[in-house]
């Protein structure tokens, strides 16, 4: 998943991307990483540290990130756990001085990239995108960084949005098919910023100017934006992932046109036409549900209730006692209200079910806290195929929703009725402009081509 | 404020209070800290550290708690910043063997008793009334634990939960007004818990047994429960506090009769029939006004919205930037959902108000994001009076409502109403069964002398 | 066996305590702390961290400790490995206000003191006698902090100097028999410092002025020294530790009168006369043997070589491999010189043998390197009882000379021959005055009564 | 300066190599560094961190590299302070697979390669040498690690040994002038061990067993030593560094064919007859010169002594009194013995003259402790030109010998006479074979061709 922002232009650039990072937070609790170049010195200087923003970026780090421009990322927690190696910014020096590199997406073409730098005798020290992007950088036989830039994002195929910083001029790309989002804002203290969602802006105060548009490459310098390249287009219908409205976008993040929360409460609303249920009350699983929960409530009148309580200071590890007894974890992170869920039929509401097994945990704590009936309602349709496009997310066989009916499904969870909305229904909402969107996860319908998957290479999945 | 959690006979006592800490996070976040007692070595064994429970006290720390009894206390940040030094607990060595103890609440005559021990020849480390209490027990002339700390609450005034280990024996006592909550709880893989609130019981699996009652001194061992003695009574009607229900508790928590989701429900629906207003949407300030928000809500008929969004990794400490702009705070804490305030009159429901400082900021950062209209509605009564039974608070001066009438504090807010729960709206919220309660920081009538000032000292006001 | 020092009327008072513990550093290597007082605001302050000086205490703690006066301690390690807690300075407030208090020495009846306290009623920290000699003062009804130190000191026995600050005043106090050393120095900033050792002053470029006399109290403030009281005299023959100066100060310290390197050349010279031997060369255990291995040669005729290098670099801890076969420890400190030790009859000098572990794994390192035979020579005489004044020392049991012959010595340590320094010869050394000394260690002959031992108690035997 | 280990065929191959960085402390204090491969996962590992080896590296970092085979650094502290991403092993992923590489010495050529690389579309990310050596070896279109080794070797220019781990495999290699030594040993447990000098041998029991000849490639596997290839003879002279003897070994070493303290030995001894002096002592500057201050005093007849005391606990930064005085850095380390050098014409032996700033200091120190004269001897000729090979040294102008007669050298430090060992002198002590030697920083006379200023680069001057 992971989070990007830059900053040119403004002496607190470190600084300011430190807020940003710190505003995308739900974007990756992994590591966080900022890269900054000083003009006066003509060095660049990085800081990656696991954990946090908060606690991984002390002032003392940002002492040692001068400079007006800098790039920075927060990293989404990865299956091998490969630790800072594959944390960005990737920094390096090339012939065209230092350069520092963030990437928010998946390469489809990955791995294939990969095999053939090394056996034109790259090194790697990471297996992660970045590096690659990098490496065809440095080998473009291109005269300037704008022409480098070009040539090696022509050889890139799928996600990706990457902000690079070659001595102290700030590039952004994003691909041609506008998977991920990526927008641009002026600072209130002179100079722009780039950042994954809007969220980022607002809390540097920074006001929005537009965004990147799909296959754009643009150069900043100065304060000025200018178009280097426009990368062709691979498909009629951009696809902007629908998953981030969805889930994983901020509520008050403006993000394809909508924003966020009012995108959420039309699936709630929506998803209670399409699926009545017969409850006293509607509860949300906190916070990300909410939105759509309260839509929910609105369209069918069932009272809405506060039957979770989501503790605020969900640490990253657990000291497990032998007798915790199972459900434990989700016992840490939400805590049903016994007096508003006891003797209580529940139509709960979340906003996705991905592999299913937090909320069979979550069903059976409600019921021990009294519920007599519940009814879970998904403000998505089933998930079913994995996203390689740069949410991460389960392999096929843990898609809960990849082989089993809606039946089989309710039946592991243990629910009194299950519904979900239906791809229609979900697109409808989100749709006042006629916007197209990648839909993949849901219905299989890939749009960028799945290259090393072609080559038989395995698919990379990770930012 | 603070928080105290204590295990007696399970094997894995300081595992279990980690959990309980973890569970009353929010009555602080200063430090936390964790006393054993091993009987098969007749060592005891302490940790203390700053910070969340969750950072604070690693899996490493718990192997060096070994033993089937523990006493753990959560720390409020202390205005002086008097690091660990006065953290808890409190443990020493006196003539009958290691001694641990926590503390919640206020002596109201702390000082005096620390100036009689200092004529006496006692020596202190910190300046926390806990440590006084400590002396009198070593000081009694005893010849039991049982009859040294009979003595020695015997001596306290004020506001008291205590929890002491004397070997392997653990002791809880509870002052005669009963200000504080303490719930006994008893474990699924046996032994009891003791803990501030019930949400710990919860997390350990725990199921309820009874409150200690005020006035109260038991001890437990072996599984039993033995009440050693009860102090005299001293008012006729108990005091438990009712701002625990108002703010400091967690929603899921049982107290005083009552849970708290649904005593704040309650004051917000009386808050609508009390404080009307003309808004088109009602807002909390989440997550601590949710309650008092929906019960507004329904009663009032005017849509609930959420309108702000809270951060969910807030960071102890920030890297301001120079050109962070005024109420940076509290933007890095809270975001509008501009869509959703955008035009409207908004009702702001919070459940109080103590310095108005942050409540300023927010109504400011509201009307930056559109609304038209803000009606601020407080879910409990002017805060004029500090309090000096454990809730840690500003002093009077710094009390917006001590020395300003509403229309004052409306102008200060810069909100275009502003109104109040009235006191026995408040509590007729919570009188199902004729319950009494302290209210002194609302109305000024303290029940438990205030010792301190009569003797010419200074009143402590912190656990 | 631990060291101490003391600055008093210097407003770097903490940064020349931090010079005087790292030239103390071979007293101790466990912790080190420094308490300072601050005249400005009226506070004590206190740094305790494990592990070397310049390691534990950094610029940032140094800040921390403000103020014109202060006490520091060096301490050695613990069997028990009692971590902090046992770390000294102690720092209490007591009703004459912040107390701080380092200790060098051992008393002998420190358990007594300490169970006559518990039935007192007081509270205890720490297992080390310091604390005991607080509660003595914060319990003494003396008026002045002068009377109670005095009345505290009375009750003492056994080897002690100690540093004390109360609020902005320092004293400093040796015992009647005066087996410890402390030294006064004057700063070429102004303001004095005290010592264990004079090697202390010289880094810090301070004056000596002179020793604090046994049995001697005095008080120091604006740079005046006052004698307080003068405690009784207990022995006709003053006790200086005689051990001091064989093997446990610093070879340019100044000591009894006698700079150290030049008594142990002199016991070196003797040695050789007293205990000839058929040798090629002369080595010496690097570095606390070198005096007296150059005095050896000198006498002998032998030429002296560097047969063993010691590592520059002997770290805490050590990951040792499986493989590390027997010798492991030896090796890691000391590196034979081949080819100085090949086919050569070696004379190895070093200045005492307690447990006899290392000099056998190193004779048999010695071996191995070629030496044909091995001729060990101690600069002292067998040690053959524990010390209770204040030097760490195996149990009876553990040292190898109290049960064992010479010749069972030199079969354990597989010696061609082994030879120790005579009780006479080495008092004759260093009587140029006439002298007297400690040697209980040699002699067993204790003149501060082991009260303890005669009240049933367990003797203490750290500082 | 720099030290290597590397181990093959011995499952605590990452422990091992700890012990030897540990006995190479004195070539590197600023970091230290392993690199693993593990057959059982096909994964290499690596640790690198600031610091003396023994605080660096800890279990836990041993647990993390698991493996038979390992390579190891000790880094020498940089003036850049370049921080750890100049530190050892270079650790990357090639087409040959994951491939580590220790490298010590300095290339000549090192900025050449560095721009044909660069202009080849290289990254790098630090700049040191080792990291343009390995992407010699990935470039190369060899087929296999030997071919593509060899033919990076065949590139380089000036003085290097490398270790080297391509999968399992490990490599080692010295330049055809042999200007830094590389040994093999066999561990008792099997397996092999490389080092930069025999002390690394010997403390983990390993039996020497030959050296890296100059210009040999090795691959070792299995146990197995094989000759991969020859590097073709640049010189009729072998260039083995004359100034490891001088200062730089350890005085345990084998090196050269002699024992580096019996070489010292005879440079002291010839340093007396060239240079006597008229004196009533001689003492040295400890360690490093105590060697040869023997030989001076064995040869001279002026009896040794020990008149300053090195300090075991020299830590890393020190916190400076700005009352500290002038000369304050030597007293930190050196500590006079007064006693002994008062009233005395001193001759004070040192091992060579690089800046002088150190031997002013301390002169002064000597005269402070009442030395009446002060004749310095120094155990090697004037130190006039920097060398390139691998021995970090200032540049020319901070030479003080580069452009000072020994008249102007002697009024600067201070002393009463002056005394240099002869080039003649010293290379007589050392040729009983006829060995030759480079003594290019003596003589200006560099053999290995300095290709970077002839091509008008900088010349770099670090391992
Ligand atoms: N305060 C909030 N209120 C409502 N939704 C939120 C809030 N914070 C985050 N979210 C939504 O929840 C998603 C997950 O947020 P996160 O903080 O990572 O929580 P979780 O731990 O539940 O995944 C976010 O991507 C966002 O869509
Ligand atoms: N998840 C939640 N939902 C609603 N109220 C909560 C929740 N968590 C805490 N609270 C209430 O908010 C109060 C303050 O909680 P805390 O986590 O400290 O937040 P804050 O930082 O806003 O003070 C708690 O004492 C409790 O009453
Ligand atoms: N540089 C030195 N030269 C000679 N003797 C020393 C030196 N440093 C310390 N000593 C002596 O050796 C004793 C032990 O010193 P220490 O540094 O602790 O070494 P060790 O580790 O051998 O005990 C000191 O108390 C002192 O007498
Ligand atoms: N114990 C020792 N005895 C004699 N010489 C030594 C010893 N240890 C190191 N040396 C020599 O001194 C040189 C410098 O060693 P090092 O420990 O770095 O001390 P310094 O801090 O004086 O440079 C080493 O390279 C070696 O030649
Ligand atoms: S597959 Fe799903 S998650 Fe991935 S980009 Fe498409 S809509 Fe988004
Ligand atoms: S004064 Fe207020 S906060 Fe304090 S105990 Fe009484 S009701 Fe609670
Ligand atoms: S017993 Fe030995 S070590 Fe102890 S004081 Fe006496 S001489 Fe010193
Ligand atoms: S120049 Fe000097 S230091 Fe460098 S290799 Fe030659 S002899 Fe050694
Ligand atoms: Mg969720
Ligand atoms: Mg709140
Ligand atoms: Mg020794
Ligand atoms: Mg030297």
């Amino acid at each position: 998943m992971c989070g990007i922002v830059a900053v040119s232009g403004n002496s607190e650039a470190a600084q300011l991307c430190f807020l940003g990072l710190y505003s995308l937070q739900h974007r990756g609790q992994e590591a966080a990483g900022i890269a900054s170049f000083d003009r006066a010195t003509g060095q660049s200087h990085r800081v990656r540290k696991p954990g946090l923003v908060s606690d991984a970026i002390q002032a003392k780090d940002i002492a040692e990130l001068p400079g007006d421009v800098a790039v920075a990322h927060i990293r989404y927690s990865t299956a091998g756990g490969a630790g800072l190696k594959n944390a960005q910014p990737i920094r390096e020096s090339y012939r065209g001085g230092p350069i520092a590199l963030v990437h928010n997406g998946n390469l489809t073409n990955a791995n294939l990239l990969r095999d053939q730098l090394f056996n034109q005798g790259a090194l790697f020290q990471s297996t992660i995108d970045s590096e690659a992007i990098v490496h065809l950088i440095a080998r473009s036989r291109g005269a300037t960084p704008d022409e480098q830039i070009t040539e090696a994002l022509s050889q890139l195929e799928g996600a990706y949005c990457v902000l690079i910083t070659v001595g102290d001029t700030l590039y952004a790309a994003r691909d041609p098919y506008g998977y991920r989002p990526l927008v641009i804002g002026a600072l209130p203290g002179g100079g722009l910023m780039l950042a994954s969602e809007t969220c980022a802006l607002d809390i540097a105060g920074a006001r929005y100017v537009r965004d990147v548009e799909p296959g754009e490459f643009i150069r900043i310098r100065g304060g000025e934006i200018e178009t280097v390249s426009r990368l062709p287009q691979m498909v009629a219908e951009s696809q902007p992932c629908i998953f981030e409205l969805v889930y994983f976008a901020r509520p008050d993040t403006q993000l394809w046109g909508y924003t966020v929360d009012r995108a959420r409460r039309a699936f709630g609303r929506r998803l209670a036409q399409e699926q009545g249920a017969p409850g006293d009350i509607v509860i949300s699983v906190p916070d990300s549900a909410n939105s759509a929960a309260v839509g929910y409530s609105e369209q069918s009148g069932i009272p809405f209730e506060l039957g979770l309580i989501r503790n605020h200071y969900v640490g990253r590890t657990f000291i497990t006692p032998t007798q915790a007894g199972r459900d434990f974890k989700v016992r840490m992170k939400f805590s049903p209200v016994r007096e508003v869920l006891s003797g209580k039929r529940v139509v709960v509401v979340d906003d996705s079910l991905v592999r299913g097994t937090t909320s069979r945990a979550l069903v059976n704590m409600l019921r021990e806290a009294g519920a007599t009936q519940v009814h879970l309602r998904l403000a998505s349709p089933p998930v079913r195929w994995p996203c390689f496009y740069g949410i991460d997310m389960p392999t096929r066989e843990e898609l809960i929703a990849s082989d089993k009916t809606v039946e089989e499904i309710r039946a592991f969870l243990g629910v009194d009725s299950l519904g979900y909305l239906s791809p229609d229904g979900m697109l409808e909402c989100v749709a006042d402009e006629g916007e197209t969107y990648c839909t993949a996860c849901f219905t299989g319908d890939y749009r960028a081509p799945l290259v090393d998957a072609q080559q038989g290479f395995a698919m990379s999945s990770h930012c």
